[in-house]
């Protein structure tokens, strides 16, 4: 489709929403996690005040986790929520990014026989989050769609002189496939890709089982 | 513009985005001030955990609001990501919907000088409340956008016998205008409402200062 540059935006922001929709089980997912221990330990607080001669530590302990955990699950909340409405021109660490950003998929990746193989860590050249959070997210989530399981998802992220290039491969591994990605909204498709990979202003080259993300420093 | 239908469900998807973005902060806002007193009540127990004599019907009090508000903190949290991952095919009385979707940007409203008046609250008819989060909601946030404050803005809504017909107008009142809306991502016009009020098959009737809203039950 040759787009006009307003409608390539719209094309970028379709693909974000369709990226968020698939995202949001996790992202809720998160929350709840992050919600949970509050409640639990509020409850056996209340349980430890009925008692005829309460356990003043441990009451001490509880009360005091319940302080840090909730402080901790308003954070998590908070910053699950900058993937809907992203901080502007965020620059991280490409290896931080990609390990925040793929964490958000490890779970259900690792539920449909995909075991990612991290290797990015190491790499601290700056790049945008936007970058690491839609053109990369939408290319592993379509190249895993496409990909058959069990396999390891190998993520590596190279820093040259210009440019940082990040490179997702699908190596096979032994065993029974596992069940397909579940679509609940749409499936994220290759246009999609395209679409965020030309709003972050990066290059997509697509081999077999592999995708590379090319992205110039300059 | 003449658009495809595969086209079409992309504008509206884009349409959605810039609304979410939209609403985001309110999301956000909503989400912190439910999360907010678990943490101050938490504070309090520590505190009167360390008296000598501690008082244990105040201790037991704060244990049960914790535990009551952090359930509440989760539900809360959980129901404002149904505004990024909604229900399917939900319906809801129109007069419910209504409030629940106004519910999230009257204090935006507000601080630029919109006062809302909701007369649609005895209006039962069951409407789908992606109509009512994403096209009402889009013409809420356009008409008031382009609109002089201060106004009110009155919400009607009739269930006549084969359609519900939404009413927003705005009403100016006497007194100095208030700052315009802040477009941290992009403002939402009326190509974006016209996306989302054609993906919930409805239609949309502009006047001056007023939209209506059409929706066929059948």
């Amino acid at each position: 489709m040759n787009a006009s540059p307003d409608l390539k935006d719209r094309l970028a922001e379709a693909a974000r929403y369709a990226l968020l929709r698939r995202l949001a089980p996790a992202l809720r997912h998160n929350m709840a996690g992050a919600l949970q221990p509050v409640a639990m330990i509020a409850t056996m607080l209340e349980k430890r005040l009925q008692k005829p001669a309460p356990d003043f530590a441990a009451l001490a302990k509880n009360s005091n986790d319940i302080n840090t955990l909730s402080r901790e699950a308003a954070a998590t909340c908070m910053a699950l929520m900058t993937w809907l409405a992203p901080k502007d021109n965020e620059k991280v660490p490409a290896g931080e990014g990609i390990a925040d950003a793929v964490g958000l998929l490890v779970t259900e990746l690792s539920f449909r026989g995909f075991t990612v193989v991290n290797e990015s860590t190491g790499c601290t050249a700056a790049v945008p989050r936007s970058l690491l959070r839609n053109a990369f997210m939408a290319s592993l989530i379509a190249l895993t769609d496409e990909g058959k399981s069990p396999a390891n998802v190998v993520i590596s992220a190279t820093a040259e002189s210009d440019a940082l290039v990040v490179r997702i491969s699908l190596a096979p591994t032994d065993g029974e496939p596992s069940g397909n990605a579940s679509h609940a909204y749409r499936a994220l498709d290759w246009s999609d890709v395209d679409a965020l990979v030309a709003a972050d202003n990066a290059t997509l080259v697509r081999g077999d089982g592999s995708v590379e993300l090319h992205f110039n420093f300059g």
